[in-house]
């Protein structure tokens, strides 16, 4: 097979972010010589660290450089010495502008042998695909605050959704939907509250819809569809949704799925003009890092999607199946492992598989 | 004891909110008595019905005649056809923001006996009550949309969040905070992304909890708050949070917590210069309307929450101690009751504690 070069950005970032990204890096070496893959990492101190040191979150140098490469692994951001926003604004959303990753693929799935919050939900009742627009919403940044620390002061957050934003985004969710056995595509919003936005995003899907026959489409207000992701998640296959609500839907999607420890994300740009952005739904947990306790499972699954957007699916499952066996042997032989025992095992399957 | 007179403005509105209502109406009968209280009701017929046979949602006139109630109990509002917004702008909205309800109150509490989606929870490990803002937030209706149709289209929508409105609420909230047993307040917002508006939430937050040395202060993600509201529900005493945020996070709690049918408001303007309105935090269901099949215990709860606000806590607890012996009994012997006949058993409850 001839060798394909990759090459990585690894941003590992902050707190438990280092430790689950070397996990994540040693599967994805596991996985790359049977599909003649060569994977070039160039790692990036980015974070709270860098912000201490120098007061940089991104500087456009290291922008332009990330620019140059196929995709970024990136660990954790935030850390509770710097200011909330600033490195969240600074470095992970300004990446994900920056890079137009529109399309936020957060899928959440409830692996056999995994234990949920949820009574009475088996691994089939929860397996779903949360589509979040990424470069939109009240995640635009727009807003301002105006009589600071008066009595009359005003802050406002604008929500920006554009025509082009968000029929991008739901073509992808239903492309995915017409994919998918169950071709169900289920637009999560609030179109009773925020009539102007809401209406566009009903509009969109209705009008894109007509071309996907056979999609099956539902509609939730964004509290309703809090309800039925813990009372009935079966409800769920593809879910659309804008930056906002789905940041709240995908955390709550991860705890009835097992836990944070296992969601994963990419942050992706179809069309492949910027790298796209792999990376564990969690954040930085500085309350457990450094002690190698973390779960890499999420960042290992995020490889997985790494994988697939590179067009390699075949491989992409490889590593998924590597984490499902790894899931349950946990559920029938639950044992305290490090972070580098989980990774190193799960790599081992996936040789093994080989 | 001196018989006082106290107006109610009943709106049943749509779906099975008439049928609930009734059942609301008849406990009240139930337990004023004892307490010397006479209700003086009169009914507004106002939803779906009204609007499509005059397309009305609030006249002013009728506006006005319900300034002048002491309260307002309301049913469900909302039809399929009706297009989404027009009664929920029109008429519930305008009233939450024409009588400045700015506390949406919101108990969470898991009753024993009742079932809850949750594996490993017990009536002790839910009881909360979330203090949600009702006047600012996205939900004032600020926005609006530049080139419809075209593919150019903007829709905003503005989140409005004032010093005023922000401290009125956190004030309410530590005062209940410190009333309640475990004196902890959680604020909810997502002030890494929503900079402006969190930054001053999390001042207010700040500067009113220097005034309640004995209150503990926390502060959660909404995304991390979903979480922990199915993992660790223990977690939460009061919760003060905005408009859109409070109304997503109660939803879940309503879930958490039983269900929908269970889950009481009270939208309330404290310093009574306006009615206060108590409603059940479910919608109109169209789907079950006119089977008499609709739980009615979240109407009977927010009759209590409404009690409360009359000055009258002994009558409030009255009604939650037969709502809660009515759940206990449910789960004992499990059989199917009408809406009418829950509502009697919990009104022959409330009179034969006397
Ligand atoms: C860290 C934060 C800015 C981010 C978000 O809100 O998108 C995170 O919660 C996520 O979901 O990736
Ligand atoms: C019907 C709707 C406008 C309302 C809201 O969003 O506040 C409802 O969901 C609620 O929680 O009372």
């Amino acid at each position: 097979m001839a060798a394909r070069t990759v090459k990585l950005a690894v941003i590992a970032g902050d707190g438990i972010g280092p430790e689950v990204v070397a996990e994540g890096l040693n599967v994805l070496s596991a996985v790359a010589p049977a599909h003649g893959l060569h994977i070039d990492t160039t790692e990036y101190e980015l974070g709270a660290k860098r912000w201490h040191a120098t007061g940089e979150t991104l500087p456009d140098s290291v922008e332009a450089e990330l620019r140059g490469h196929d995709a970024i692994l990136l660990g954790a951001i935030g850390d509770p010495t710097v200011p909330s926003g600033v490195l969240e604004r600074g470095l992970l959303l300004r990446l994900r502008f920056a890079f137009s990753h529109y399309i936020n693929l957060r899928p959440v799935r409830l692996y056999p042998g995994v234990t949920t919050p949820l009574a009475a939900v088996a691994p089939e009742d929860i397996d779903m695909l949360v589509v979040r627009e990424g470069t939109e919403g009240p995640y635009a940044g727009m807003g301002g605050v105006l009589r600071k620390g008066t009595p009359g002061e005003i802050a406002t957050q604008d929500s920006v959704n554009t025509r082009f934003g968000v029929e991008r985004v739901v073509r992808f969710a239903f492309a995915k939907a017409a994919e998918r056995p169950r071709r169900k595509l289920t637009l999560v919003h609030k179109d009773n509250v925020l009539t102007f936005a809401g209406e566009l995003w009903q509009r969109v899907v209705r009008e894109v819809g007509a071309e996907y026959p056979g999609v099956e489409v539902d509609y939730l207000h964004v509290d309703a569809a809090t309800m039925f992701f813990v009372s009935q998640p079966r409800r769920f296959d593809v879910v659309v949704t804008d930056n906002l609500f789905g940041d709240i839907i995908t955390d709550l999607g991860a705890a009835v799925a097992g836990g944070i420890g296992l969601a994963a994300s990419g942050n992706i740009n179809p069309e492949r003009d910027f790298p796209s952005m792999f990376e564990p739904v969690h954040g930085s947990a500085p309350d457990i890092a450094g002690q190698g306790t973390a779960d890499p499972t999420a960042t290992i699954l995020s490889v997985a999607l790494l994988l697939d957007h590179l067009g390699l699916p075949e491989a992409a499952a490889q590593v998924e199946r590597a984490v499902a066996a790894d899931l349950e042997e946990r559920a029938k032989s639950p044992r305290e492992r490090s972070t580098a025992r989980i990774g190193a095992e799960i790599a081992e399957r996936v040789t093994g598989q080989g």
